[in-house]
């Protein structure tokens, strides 16, 4: 059984590899380059993929159409901070992003005929993205099936675990998360204060662990700000 | 009203746009460079949507995960010659190719608030791609219903219109023929044996007009051989 991952050298995006890994299929890992500010991600999953022993790894160089609408690509645009109960689609939000990036894997995923493509999609701790949400991949899953040549499963088996449970889940999966990136921003170490950063130490948080890709410093700067902010975390 | 328009340098694309813009709407071209063997299309849709007067052409080069699969993108794989009658899919399919072409085209739409995106796609005088078929667009709109933060319609002018069709409508509308480029082969002339050029040709045959992009001699060298191997051809 062959399955596309796509990995984004994220923390989401690992732990789903991982969990493909463990249901027995070989994994074929694809990574973009979208012109991201936080490229260190880049690096990251390609340390990653090494680790997990993937099969093959594709970095794809890809142009988007209009990079100059999201924080995520642009300097002009800041990545918003410390809201991680949003209800409005932030800055961040690459419009249509997660169906360009799927239909190369389905792309793939058909010329080699996989049985599956994993994508790291949440819909809970997670930024507001729509195509994130568990109605648009029931709807791409007919597309594909109306598309493809060979049967292929949409893959999302992380869509409705909190943080908590996802770090839990790559806890048991021996995910090297050290080896993970997840901050928004382009800078050497974590900004501790985007909604990427503050979502993740969250889930490292309710998990009594502390995250490992940070230093003690930086963990317990983060911990207190999250202390500081949200009440409801004990 | 603003509309991204899928623009090839073919004969399909080029009638589309030219649909688009009869109803009003102001024209943002994409084209693609996917490292297809008709580079030339590429010219042609330059010209062609100068002579529109497109608001804007963007070409975006992009890298196909996996090239060696279709016989658009690689020389190992041959072009399928003089048969517009066939029922499997051909060796020209790339899989997957509409869904990531119309993704970008849904992203920049998304960006510059287009109320629509046009592509060229037939289901009749085609070749037999899933990704054109009716079915595939009512499911996509869903998709785009979903993942959308503005309205977007996808529109298919010409899905259901055979190739004498049309180019009828494409004559109404003062489309330059003369300069779109159907050839799947990446030759200087059309090869005149491709599916693409026999469906073409087959188009203007019945519309009792010449091609304007063959000179006398290749309109000859066409027509005998649709004659020759369709007795359905009057």
């Amino acid at each position: 059984m062959k399955a596309i991952c796509l990995m984004s050298g994220g923390l989401d995006s690992t732990v789903t590899a991982y969990f493909a890994k463990l249901l027995g299929y070989k994994i074929y890992a694809l990574t973009f380059d979208y012109g991201q500010k936080h490229r260190k991600e880049i690096d990251c999953a390609m340390r990653v993929a090494k680790i997990l022993g993937v099969k093959e790894h594709r970095i794809l160089k890809i142009e988007l159409p209009d990079s100059s609408v999201s924080a995520l690509t642009t300097n002009t645009i800041n990545v918003p901070e410390g809201n991680i109960y949003r209800t409005e689609i932030p800055s961040t939000y690459v419009p249509f992003r997660n169906t360009i990036l799927l239909s190369y894997a389905l792309s793939w995923a058909e010329a080699i005929k996989a049985d599956a493509v994993f994508i790291g999609a949440n819909a809970l701790d997670y930024s507001g993205y729509r195509d994130c949400r568990p109605m648009y991949y029931e709807i791409l899953q007919r597309l594909v099936d109306v598309a493809s040549g060979v049967p292929i499963e949409i893959k999302t088996p992380i869509i409705k675990l909190n943080k908590r449970e996802i770090i839990e889940l790559g806890s048991r999966l021996d995910v090297p998360f050290e080896e993970t990136w997840s901050c928004y921003q382009g800078n050497e170490r974590p900004c501790l204060r985007c909604d990427s950063c503050l979502l993740r130490a969250k889930g490292f948080y309710e998990n009594d662990a502390a995250d490992p890709a940070l230093t003690e410093k930086e963990w317990k700067t983060i911990t207190a700000q999250l202390l500081g902010r949200y009440s409801k975390v004990e």
